[in-house]
């Protein structure tokens, strides 16, 4: 180890601790803690927050950095530590330009707005939130204005923040050529919705039931129960500690069979990511998934490459009929199959099917740019959004609960965050599409093996963490970076097939 | 608030945070956590331990501490605030003088030899756990020789951190007294023991009934929901973030009735204790019982003095009966009771009855003071264990497993915690006989109303924290310090009756 690096080392793990104990806080309260604790809990928070900050932005640290990022120092790294400096940096690129206070002042903010938005959502009033999301607006802009550089736009210093390799240029690219193949298609679609027949999905499924397949289902999948524990939440998460420290949430509805399922095969595709991370990078700072989009591939590449084929169900089929065997005795294979894949028009991005599920990613995603771009104002996001859905999906909301209010993330200040779930997806068909050449997926999916699927991704994703970047990880994968034809095309002969258009 | 101690404060909330974050963990470790992830969060954990020294145990605090003690600062500073610097002395007196080295040294060693000691327990053999046990106890006599101070003995300064109230002298007494009223009469009733019939006690009963059950008694003893939660683990324990987050766990056996019972009464004695600390308090050094032995009188006031009575099971005992109706339909009330507090001479302390309970807890006291008076080995341990076993319960260990190893308390250097266990024992009947001086708690009991036994504790124990000490409080609520004359008579009335000698 360099002795610069050596003593930039105690910094580390400190901050490692207290990320650690703050995630730890994270999953107690989804999972276990009770209601009342709320108020006295978030006081330690705050203080834990603050120490972590103060852990990793001081003199001594930024001295370090600066000494580590000169090339004569640089020589002596490993590739590895290399990674962590440069993660370090890009910590101090957020954060170090923001006086602490108008931080502090941010974050006592959106603790509010969030509890806020709930509030606003539940009586359906965007009016009562549009003030708290106004100030957060604010906070946003000033805070990306501290930071702007180069070429890039405010908006753009957001989006960095969840995946650097993808940028406006990128982004629009993207999302125009999807938007005109795709949305003409859905229309198709939508004129045949009722020739696929899906009520079986919501008779009463038993919840202990439901519970004891999920939970085989993760474990078929891989997920290690020695280092990983599958919990109740309201809405499903993946949250780790380390490598060896994985969780994961489902949520169970007594008259929704599939929610429960492909929820646990989406989170076990976060999970398995987590735990392949290699154990020489774990409980650093580049210990964890490359990026944002980058783990949504893979949750999606078991979720919807795998989990929605007619292949993957074969060995599973009669196991899922036997635990149910009132309500699904009578429904094929094929018919089971058609059903989870079904696609009808909707308003909600998180029940949103495999179709049009990008549609919902890519309106977000216009209205933030519109607001970083000073083209809308707060008062005016209801009207734009749901003219938007009118135009794309062919429905419109009738109230703001299930328009423009029904995502948290605003709340919390995330903008920019929106594009990672369709980058995510698109790059799960990307490396599908890859792996399909290298081995027969199709066949592993019928003898239910997973095993030579998993190892793949462990070697040639996983274990990297986010030593390597999206792009740098898709061009060793796949030979080249982030292209959205594979899910464009997929997309288009999956659904075109189903709905024999 | 005093200048000074507000220049304290920041400290004090850094080291709070870090504490709730340890038990946090503590709590996630015993109930959540996935078996492989120990190694990892255990350079957490130590991390978080660290800093928590630190932030308490540092030249600036060490400097606002000796200012506060001084009569000037003293005058200034309100009843709560004097409280924390107390408690902050006396952390000061425990830490101090012990260099952090050894101090990291014996934090390792006590983390291994848990360890060794759970694996000695399991492989019966003692030897290889005593070569860990001795340099515990070397260690533990280093450090109390740092801290020797006045007349008192090295022992006196290990049981000082649990209680500063209890020292040889009123130990000595204690136990002597217990001893030469208690043996012989738990003599004459082990020669009836085979008069009450307990065989129903050990049927088989649904473990999902078992814990609706005793969730519903939790809740009828006034524990709150909206504060706390319960949870399963290995062994029943008590532990909180917060006078607003409160956490029992129980554990259900299939084969016996009266064990997830009683301990849920006794952890939810233990829940009230930390619900009802004041909210001023909370959350600060003070914001806990004021000591082990005073929290255990709670736990034992509920599980034996209120559990164990007729009186209280006169409104539950229906209850009970139709949730399991074919193991008890033929069990009456009366002989429910006479079950429950059947005594049987026994090896190991966690099962001990109340009549016996006591004994368990003076053998290990007089052992301890032995090893701290350098007149036993540890080789020899075994053999004057077994031999006071024989002498004072008429029944000696086969194995070391149920004998020197059974508890886990030495491994963790824990030397000076026992005695804790039978003065809080004999507290909880002291408390008693004045309450029903003051109120008619038979009557509270038969009618199913808990509130006011419930709100006196609340008001003249548990509100106060670690504010008072034992003494201070018990003067309080019987207008005298410890007597265990009442815990003595009460046996002797209650066994008397019980068995008609």
């Amino acid at each position: 180890m360099s002795k610069t690096f050596e003593k930039l080392q105690p910094y580390l793990d400190k901050a490692m601790a207290l990320q650690t104990a703050r995630s730890l806080f994270e999953w107690d309260i989804q999972t276990a803690a009770p209601f009342g604790a709320a108020d006295n809990t978030s006081k330690v928070n705050g203080i834990l927050s603050d120490e972590y900050m103060k852990s990793l932005i001081n003199d001594d640290v930024r001295q370090l950095l600066k000494q580590l990022q000169t090339d004569e120092e640089q020589a002596e790294l490993t590739d590895k530590e290399k990674a962590i400096v440069k993660e370090l940096a890009k910590t101090y690129e957020q954060l170090e330009s923001i006086p602490p206070e108008e931080f502090r002042e941010f974050n006592e903010l959106t603790s509010v707005a969030s509890r806020k938005w709930s509030k606003a959502k539940k009586d359906n009033c965007f009016a009562d939130f549009a003030p708290y999301l106004k100030k957060i607006i604010d906070f946003k802009k000033k805070f990306a204005s501290y930071r702007v550089k180069g070429d890039k736009t405010p908006y753009e210093v957001l989006l960095s923040d969840f995946d650097e390799c993808f940028m406006v240029k990128d982004l629009d690219a993207f999302f125009d050529k999807f938007k005109a193949e795709i949305i003409p298609l859905l229309k198709e679609v939508y004129k045949k919705v009722d020739t696929i027949d899906k009520s079986f999905n919501y008779l009463k499924y038993d919840i202990d039931k439901q519970k004891e397949f999920c939970k085989y289902i993760s474990g078929y999948l891989g997920f290690d129960f020695n280092r990983g524990v599958i919990a109740e939440s309201e809405h499903p998460f993946t949250l780790q500690l380390h490598n060896h420290d994985v969780r994961i949430t489902d949520k169970y509805m007594e008259n929704n069979l599939e929610s429960a399922i492909f929820s646990i095969i989406h989170e076990t595709g976060h999970a398995l990511y987590e735990m392949n991370i290699d154990d020489s990078i774990t409980q650093t700072l580049v210990g964890t998934g490359a990026s944002m989009g980058m783990h949504e591939s893979q949750s999606r590449f078991y979720e919807n490459l795998l989990g929605r084929s007619y292949e993957f169900w074969e060995p599973l089929y009669d196991k899922l009929v036997s635990t149910f065997p009132d309500n699904l005795k009578n429904i094929s294979l094929d018919q089971f199959v058609k059903a989870i894949n079904k696609s009808t028009p909707g308003l909600i991005r998180t029940e949103a099917d495999e179709l049009s599920y990008c549609v919902h990613v890519i309106i977000r995603y216009e209205i933030e740019k519109m607001i970083f771009n000073d083209e809308v104002t707060v008062e005016n996001l209801p009207k734009v959004w749901n003219q938007k859905y009118q135009d794309y999906l062919g429905v419109a909301p009738t109230t703001d609960s299930e328009g423009v209010l029904q995502d948290i993330h605003w709340s919390w200040g995330e903008f920019g965050y929106f594009p990672s779930y369709a980058v995510g997806t698109a790059i799960a068909s990307q490396i599908y599409a890859f792996m399909k050449e290298k081995m027969p997926i199709s066949d592993y999916l019928k003898q239910g093996n997973l095993t030579p699927i998993r190892e793949f991704l462990r070697d040639n994703i996983h274990k990297y963490g986010a030593t390597k970047t999206t792009n740098e990880l898709l061009k060793g994968v796949c030979g080249e970076e982030f292209n959205p034809d594979f899910y464009i095309n997929y997309l288009k002969e999956k659904y075109t097939k189903l709905y024999n258009l």
